[in-house]
């Protein structure tokens, strides 16, 4: 990178730090009513900021819930166009108990700052703008063109950003998509996600008698609805974990030897993850699948929740009338989500118990998604990512969702670099989350690079 | 019976009555700490009218919980000893807002008398109070020896008079326990129910990873608690549900061929059952069994409730750490409670998915039980059933469990006679509850002539 960056940011740290602790100290919850005022107060914090570092029709976007800020900066003709999103709402702090400092009042220890949001993803989206502060300060210009998409309702589902998204296909018209909202493999090892999977969310309800019925009366004759979704649930997977819903696997593909390859290669403990990750006395998974593939690479069934019947203190013999329970289905790249949800219809539809009926809800449904890591745009991540963290770049997958990069890659039809500065430990949604104050400068020298690079590449 | 008793019923039946309203306007829910007052005014009650009715050694015995009341009258030198039961405490009445009439303004319509506990088991008990009263009254004295024993617990579980019973054996020595809360097989068919099922109820816990994780990070390799208890309780139980757990039919002994053709003549409308009481698409239950046999001479494995992961609006996406069931088995007679928990630990040791821990609690395990229909007890009481309603009286089992017989039988060695003037559309437990008025005066005048032919048979 040039010299002329790196003393830039280097001589700001310490305002950029003070200004990041600025941002933190808005509780933005986007779930509670009751902070909608900081949230918007977060949204004048990003328009101000976008505005200082040069951004050029910054725009505060009201929306049914909570504002968007638009911003760009177009003027390197022949250039491509990169559109960075990130989102400036946070998670509830709860519990504040296991709170060390207060989650709204940023506090450094450790070489860490602890504050709710400070990884999720208020530091790293503000890396993005101090990187376009400190490009524009040396050089007066930007080496591509620029746009700003940033959020501030990704924590309760995104609807606003995903509907303007669909609706505004032209206006964010960009070449490639810059998200700063992950984390990397381990401390020092730049890492670009390039996989990630879909989710299909239903909740299945059964229901068996019209009321709940005493079961000794009834025990033995009168369907139980509990019963009944257990049933039809306990056929959904193996005992290994393999899906048995017909069509599940159909589009299912692989990953490449040389990407399973590359994963051989990260350093993986099965011990310490079972013992210090997941925590229980043995894994589960399909026979023949690292848990690599598992993870990232495999479609999965999960029960999310499950609720029916009688559940308080001590007995009461009912058979109860109705349960819930809320599932999902993980899919991975080219499996069609809607060719899924019809899949599960037709599943529950011939496998309801006897005097059991069963009803489908499609809480939300979205694809997998892979972004070739032989794109220019990857490519030049890769390189930047690795030239300042000074190790080369890996590629992972994730196994959770971005519904944000499904919409982009649909409605505008372009790849997301994932290209995130958080570490494992970082604590998202939980107590005493942190961001790594070095990774916090590094991510803004690394995407002021990223940005030279991509615009002198092309 | 002998016109006098007859005479004094009629004579007395207004004051009968009005008494059973006074004792139906005292709120004494047992499970409610705010009425603890009226409950106890509800054994004032009924100390007050067994004095009246001419009882000897009435006694209010204090508890941790509720008081028992205790009476006798024993002067009949080798005639048998009754040892009367019923219960003062009555269920909540909510939802309030069902009720037609106020539940503790006992209100009457249509030859009913509306009020909570009417039937259960106020109504009942009175009943045995009125009987003995109308005997003394008469004759100035009994055919044959009583006891009382009367509780304020039993729709909280009868905890202290089980202990009660336990702990004085020889103060409650008798022949026989006659027992009213029970209900006739349909209206105007005198009906003893010489059958009750058993129960084992347990909570089953299980647990996978240490907390709820994400499931698109974990999901493929992570246990899931909710799906390992969905797993095991599947295997509970096959599609007919007949019993997968080794060795729970064991000791099941069928109805004899006699007991199941008397059977064959109670009149029942499948179809009928199914829309009006169990309100279904289908039955369900083991090929080869009336709903008869199903529900009252087979043991069933039901699931009353289970709870576990995120189950509140909308999505969330975790791997649940937790998750619990309560699941209860019914037995029939000969079946060992202590046999059967031992086998359902055993099986759900077996059974533990991959990678998940389960724990059982037991909540209660009580044995179920048969009366000997040719009991000379049973058949005087048989008798007189038939004598005032003027019909063969039918003898029945019923599914569900009442845990006094089995202290009885246990502790005192005795047989009870279920003997009760409940219809069974009384709304025991639900809003608008009644108790047939007919059937009031009626059950009085059984009782009585039960107590003078059992003394003239014995």
């Amino acid at each position: 990178m040039s010299a002329a960056i790196d003393r830039y940011v280097k001589e700001n740290e310490v305002r950029f730090l003070e200004e990041l602790k600025d941002f933190l100290r808005i509780p933005s919850i986007s779930t509670l009513p009751e902070n909608n005022e900081a949230t918007h107060r977060a949204a004048d914090f990003v328009v101000d900021h976008l505005v200082a570092a040069g951004l050029e029709n910054v725009e505060l976007i009201e929306t049914e819930r909570h504002p968007l800020v638009y911003a760009d900066w177009l003027h390197a003709p022949g250039k491509p166009t990169v559109l960075c999103y990130g989102h400036f709402d946070v998670q509830p702090p709860d519990p504040l108990e296991l709170w060390e400092s207060p989650p709204f009042e940023p506090a450094e220890r450790n070489g860490n700052l602890y504050a709710r949001g400070s990884a999720d993803d208020k530091g790293q989206v503000f890396s993005h703008i101090k990187a376009m502060e400190a490009i524009k300060a040396i050089y007066g210009r930007v080496p591509v063109n620029v746009k700003f998409l940033i959020e501030g309702e990704e924590e309760v589902g995104g609807l606003s950003v995903a509907e303007y998204v669909a609706a505004n296909p032209e206006r964010l018209k960009a070449d490639v998509a810059l998200v700063s909202d992950t984390e990397m493999y381990e401390p020092g090892m730049p890492t670009l996600n390039i996989g990630l999977r879909g989710l299909v969310y239903m909740e299945i309800e059964s229901r068996g008698p019209m009321r709940d019925l005493h079961s000794g009366l009834y025990g033995g004759a009168a369907p139980n609805a509990v019963f009944g979704l257990i049933e039809l649930l306990s056929k959904a997977k193996d005992a290994n974990g393999h899906i048995q819903i017909p069509g599940i696997y159909d589009d299912v593909e692989p990953p490449s030897a040389e990407e399973k390859e590359s994963w051989n290669h990260l350093p993986f403990d099965e011990d310490e993850y079972l013992k210090t990750e997941v925590g229980s006395t043995e894994l589960t998974g399909e026979p023949g699948y690292s848990v690599f593939e598992r993870t990232w690479a495999r479609p999965t069934f999960e029960v999310h929740g499950i609720a029916g019947g009688f559940t308080g203190a001590g007995a009461k013999t009912v058979i109860p009338a109705k349960a819930t329970a809320k599932v999902s289905i993980r899919l991975v790249p080219r499996q069609d989500p809607q060719k899924v949800v019809r899949a599960v219809r037709q599943w529950v539809h011939e496998n309801s118990p006897r005097g059991i009926q069963c009803e489908v809800r499609v809480l939300s449904a979205g694809p997998g998604l892979m972004v070739n890591p032989d794109h220019p745009a990857i490519r030049v991540a890769a390189k930047a990512f690795s030239d300042i963290f000074g190790k080369p770049t890996v590629f992972t997958r994730s196994g959770g969702s971005i519904p944000i990069v499904g919409d982009f890659a649909t409605h505008l039809g372009i790849p997301t670099i994932l290209m995130g500065f958080g570490l494992p430990d970082d604590g998202l949604h939980s107590p005493n989350e942190k961001y790594n104050i070095r990774n916090y400068y590094d991510g803004i020298r690394t995407l002021a690079h990223f940005f030279e690079e991509y615009g002198h590449a092309s």
